[in-house]
């Protein structure tokens, strides 16, 4: 170990530039990007909240008679701090329909939203106090997982990375909010590493929607251990047998705290146009062009997917059991895309799934994994039953960084997800006081009220 | 992955044998090391109970307005299920009196008996379902230590096994309590293994004692979500990606699951008669043979000790600057023992840790690590200012499963534990009703009244 490098002491850098952080400091993109981030986040938070998994994990904080601190959004019932973080997160990660930073796979705005807003009903906060904190979380949080996953680590496949990374940008996000010290922050920082946990084969299950919500509850908790004087060792993710050392080897600290403040990890998320696992979006592009062009009647006959290996290393999954495998099954997509001709929530009904129509598809779908693709990249062919060959190569998946969703796509997306658990006039006051989120003196103020008529009529006992 | 192999489907075979699990048909030896465990637990929880992290850990708790489930054992308050057990394993390793595995370093019993408690106070649980539990919690665990730990496993040193083996040994344990089936079981398995958490950087601040109580607070949570519903992959712990692979390679799952019901890892669970990290009780053992011996007026010159390469790995910490790295520093105990001629928990108060005299004599003490010398064996040899030599082998530490602490010796350390925080009538009256928990048909009703006389005058806010 290096210990006289400074850029190793990130546990330390993450603090200090926390201590420091001020909405009105960061460039006009970031400060953009945050409002649009959050946007997205409590869309699909609000989308994601009559998911059959949100309704089965808010039952089971409802188990306990815990304390009334903050709404489960869209359930009509609150509960503490953390299990309101828990259920947030989950319900915003409930449709895969959350914000991913591609290069690690993290979706990073669920755990550190969910936390904030949670912490913002205990406490008056501000639009500005919240974005800031919004941002650095997700700063942190991803550039943690660049610490993990991009070179020269050596990456481990077997991490669920937004629940490894989740806890720390939940925390340090937190910490800021609560005024905390540097040496408070280290602390935290510490207490949400040692926290760090999440493994990808959960995927396929309501419990692969429940990773991200552990880390926002982990990251709640550090917060409030440190807050009650709970210390920690204060290298924890850079020490010998620390943070990075548990979950990797040969990695690159300068991920983490290189550029803070200047370079911002922040503008490599981006938001997802259709509920599928991000590396599937390319390939769902491909298939999408080609469908527009079939002529009335057409059948497909056999059709080979090109992808990023990466791609077919997590989504290889040919006759998903489930809505939740079917999200990350390539297969299904592509059948679902050649057979409907979209590519919505409508994949993922259960009737959808188990539809012998999409499984005999899907069998006659190749994928194969092409290094010289990127992520984002995709080529579809496909031969119909008349002999036609077409073709169509998606060099950047809409939605991606290459090519962003629009503020309007955005707030379209918004709505969507919105309308199916809010009243209308609810929900159009509420994307009012998102865009002017920046200006707000107390977020919980501006859209508290409005989220609670959400879920007013779920039903639930 | 030798999918066809029965024996690697471990998550199967745990449920299968924790549905079958009864108290009645483990062996005598088992049962009785079960009440043991129990009973050396409990001692450690009220002994721990006013340690400052417990105190600060219960406010931290306390912040948010919970149910009254069950009890902060010493605290005189009350908390939701999660939240007691997290408090009481905490309180247990408080002062590192806890029992031991030591072919892993895990220490088992806090996460299980925390959780299994907790929940008792919610359910009439008898004696023999709880102890079955308990045994059923404490097997697991440890063989899932084994798994990661074991040869031919490449253990990693990062991981603090307590924290990634706890969650699960108290979830298969709490979900056996709350009857569910083996696919609920599986569930739950897996549900726990994806909070599966703790780095050893943490060790040497109050974290290091949070983390098995963090194991604790996630196993419980798991049996919860699985009891509403979530459902999680079935194999979690052997899946490609799953537990297994994220912790290591190369792993032996026949650990998990080999012999299950004959032979049992449970046995080779130990408590401890010095509040020390265990791999330095030989060491200290050593030591306190040596003064013995000493002569009156003698002064130590310097001195030197040989342990197992893994004791110097884990306590090469020559200067501890708080009590939690005394409490894992083989020189501040070597000093401790040839200076006051004792191992209490007087080694750990503040003024010990900082007394000038034993630095001084930490910086004339030597230790190396030899491999030929087993994990609770060590040498101790001393060179007095006069010329005198003098030397102590020790072929196994006191307390280790080759020379465990007798009954007597066990209801001595709960009592010295249990009489700093209750009344003595208490005290006795609950060592009466710890020795026949076997027969008790409501374990709350039994010990619960007693219990809540701990912490009574604690006269925290």
């Amino acid at each position: 170990m290096n210990a006289g490098n400074p850029s190793r002491a990130i546990t330390a850098g993450i603090a200090a530039y926390a201590v420091g952080s001020r909405f009105d400091a960061l460039p006009e993109q970031v400060r953009q990007e945050t409002v649009r981030a959050f946007l997205n986040w409590l869309g699909c938070t609000l989308g994601g909240s009559r998911e059959e998994a949100s309704v089965r994990a808010a039952a089971a904080i409802a188990m306990v008679p815990m304390g009334a601190q903050a709404r489960l959004i869209g359930h009509a019932r609150r509960a503490d701090m953390g299990g309101a973080a828990f259920i947030n997160c989950l319900s915003s990660s409930a449709l895969a329909f959350d914000d991913t930073h591609l290069a690690t796979v993290t979706h990073p705005t669920g755990p550190v939203a969910a936390s904030l807003l949670a912490y913002a009903e205990t406490t008056p906060v501000s639009g500005a106090e919240f974005l800031n904190a919004l941002a650095l979380g997700i700063e942190i949080q991803c550039r943690m997982s660049n610490v993990l996953l991009m070179p020269p680590a050596m990456p481990n496949l077997s991490l669920y990375i937004t629940g490894i990374t989740g806890p720390i940008g939940a925390a340090v996000a937190l910490g800021r909010l609560m005024g905390f010290d540097e040496r408070r922050l280290r602390w935290t920082i510490g207490l949400a590493a040692t926290q760090a946990a999440g493994i990808r084969a959960t995927h396929g299950s309501m419990a692969g929607i429940v990773v991200p919500a552990f880390g926002a509850r982990a990251g709640v908790f550090a917060a409030q251990l440190a807050a009650s004087g709970i210390d920690c060792s204060e290298d924890a993710l850079e020490a010998p047998r620390g943070f990075v050392d548990i979950f990797t080897s040969g990695a690159d600290l300068g991920h983490a705290v290189e550029g803070l403040g200047t370079r911002f990890e922040l503008l490599a998320n981006a938001y997802k146009p259709y509920p599928a696992g991000i590396v599937i979006h390319a390939a769902i592009d491909a298939c999408l062009e080609i469908v527009k062009q079939l002529p009335a009647g057409a059948e497909m006959g056999s059709a080979r997917l090109s992808v990023n290996p990466l791609t077919l290393a997590l989504t290889d999954r040919r006759h998903p059991a489930t809505p939740f495998e079917a999200q990350i099954s390539l297969y299904h997509w592509a059948a679902h895309v050649f057979l409907r001709r979209e590519a919505g929530t409508a994949a993922l009904h259960p009737a959808e799934v188990a539809d012998p129509a999409i499984a005999a598809l899907r069998d006659r779908i190749t994928a194969t994994g092409d290094d010289t693709l990127a992520r984002d990249e995709a080529v579809a062919e496909m031969l119909l039953t008349d002999g036609t060959r077409m073709r169509a190569h998606v060099p950047h998946a809409r939605g991606g960084v290459s090519r962003p969703m629009t503020d309007a796509e955005l707030e379209a997306k918004f709505l969507t997800q919105a309308l199916g658990v809010m009243p209308q006039d609810a929900t159009a006051a509420l994307l009012t006081a998102l865009r002017v989120i920046p200006e707000t003196t107390d977020i919980d103020g501006a859209i508290g009220n409005l989220l609670d008529a959400a879920g007013c009529n779920a039903g639930e006992a």
